[in-house]
């Protein structure tokens, strides 16, 4: 078949310029004589690619010169294990905000290292909204202040920046980093896997200031210490070349694009025209409170559980794939990323139509 | 420039046809409207890749039922942190062996979390032999007994199993796994980042014997628990998709070549022809004792230090790269992984001997 619209979570759509390019490169890079992913990461063919891939991102985000910008393995789940033992220094409790599913992984896993104060929690909402700021528990004992800038799962994002009244703020971006624009210098720590908005998966972007590294215990692997990768500029150990340049491709694309705020606004356009359709219609809901829906990950679903599966079957041969819910919420879930053109979720619409008109 | 011959140590070279498969279907994957890189890990396309992925390395080693293959990531590197971590269970003392640099990362990190019993050193013949095994001292309270199979840096290769005297046997492979015949089960754990013989970097391979799982402290973080990835087929979280199509790629193509036992033979025989250019030439010489003389990484010296740029220089001009040797031990390295073609090999050897003539 030809290629579809993709609309899964993660890892997700890539630009179809950016794979093109990655095809027409794939034997050789430039006059290297070699792949890429052939290429010793200490050559200088390759440290021309890790150069623009760290220059692009701190040009992209702003990052200001007093924060570090780590390229890892492991993903942000790894992440939940390494920023206690990264950056706790001498407190021994941290304060997270729940708002969903991966809150609730980043709560579980930290509970290992330091007691976690959850300062609020929407579960008993199902999730489907993000409690007031003024409720908020914020113990200033507490190394830092977590929240998941967008749930993935749940469909619900923060639309600003949160008050952490002067914790730290470390946050969870793996779903929306690059999709709007963020001031860094408000954060401690901005981490993200890249497979959702940057590319495929195996890379993690760790963002950090200066002053909250250099403080982790000997029992943190070397590879996963922040001050020690940064001082190695992320090659302590070979790193993952070829997703590097990948990501590095999307990087310039998105330039390409006209950056972040260009692209927000086209985020903001797709996501306003799928809840409308979604709103407008009597078969289709989603159950996000309207502040808080996510405008990277739409989930609804049908008034009827059994036309599921009809739904399903009669998008994927519309070309429309990948839309089926996570099963912890059920229903249908469009995961409408950077690179997913608008024309995609034009189709989408469409085609939702055409379905709720014929059932 | 056309592809060159590339003797990089790591990341290296890939099989061109390995390298113009994933070209051909980089834009989509057989009949799946996408790349394999925009995949979701949970669907069936990419479940077949993994399958087949595991099944194909598990036929090349013929891995008993008994163990576990678990593809994760963070590279070998990170393994010397959670290799203890994972099974020490309730002993405090581990065996290594001493043969050269690798040994002597894995050495230093697991320091952190046992006491780490220095079996044997070879650092007083600075790393050209591997001590007589009758010298060895294992300690029966210990853990495991660690060594590095192939030392990338000296060029310093076990040409069979050692006796552990009874120990669990924990082996880096990175730079010689599937270039010769091993026996999985004398092993307790094999690992090895994929960046030598397997593909691309940024997975990291661990076969690990059912028994020795299970017993990891909280503070191991679950993507890093190998209990936890086995029990999820290594998806706890996501994995580096694109990269385990690469490997899986490779894995195609070893057996299509005739699996271990054929590249092996293949493996000696480049090896003896570039050790006996070496031996007969007055210009060129290996430190390396004979009998631990590595079939990977040869590294050699040329008399007059002067000559070295020259050399690298003449090389390069004539498609033959990345010959350098390592910092820590100067002159020339010339990488022969499974996916270095003979005729690269001989390219090689006929212009060290034109070189060694002309200067």
């Amino acid at each position: 078949m030809s290629r579809v619209y993709n609309f899964s979570a993660g890892p997700s759509v890539s630009p179809e310029s950016v794979l093109l390019q990655a095809q027409q490169e794939l034997l050789e890079w430039r006059d290297s004589g070699m792949s890429v992913m052939e290429m010793s990461h200490r050559g200088k063919h390759f440290s021309t690619i890790a150069e623009e891939l760290e220059s692009d991102l701190r040009s992209l985000l702003a990052v200001p010169d007093n924060y570090k910008v780590l390229f890892l393995q492991g993903g942000a789940s790894a992440q939940f294990s390494l920023i206690p033992q990264n950056i706790l220094k001498d407190k021994t409790k941290a304060c997270y905000l729940n708002t969903g599913a991966w809150s609730e992984k980043a709560i579980k896993d930290a509970q290992s290292y330091c007691e976690v104060i959850v300062s609020a929690s929407s579960e008993d909402t199902r999730f489907t909204s993000i409690p007031e700021a003024s409720t908020w528990l914020l113990d200033e004992q507490s190394a830092y202040l977590h929240y998941t800038s967008n749930e993935t799962i749940h469909g619900v994002e923060f639309q600003s920046t949160p008050d952490s009244n002067g914790l730290p703020l470390v946050s969870d971006m793996s779903s929306n980093i690059l999709s709007r624009k963020i001031d860094v210098s408000q954060y401690g720590l901005i981490y993200a896997g890249t497979q959702k908005n940057m590319g495929p998966a195996g890379v993690t972007v760790v963002i950090v200031r200066d002053d909250l590294i250099g403080h982790a215990g000997k029992t943190t692997p070397p590879v996963f210490n922040y001050a020690e990768q940064a001082k190695n500029q992320s090659m302590l150990n070979t790193p993952a070349t070829y997703n590097w340049y990948l990501v590095g491709l999307v990087l310039k694309w998105l330039k390409a694009q006209g950056g972040v705020e260009a692209i927000e606004q086209l985020n903001i356009a797709k996501a306003a025209k799928l809840y409308q359709a979604i709103d407008q219609s009597t078969l289709y809901s989603n159950p996000v409170a309207v502040p808080f829906r996510s405008r990277m990950n739409v989930p609804f679903i049908l008034g009827d559980e059994s036309l599921d599966k009809p739904f399903l079957a009669a998008a994927a041969a519309n070309g429309l794939f990948e839309l089926k819910g996570h099963r912890s919420v059920g229903g249908m879930r469009a995961s409408i990323y950077n690179a997913m053109p608008e024309a995609g979720v034009l189709a989408l619409i469409d085609f939702m139509a055409e379905f709720e008109r014929t059932h």
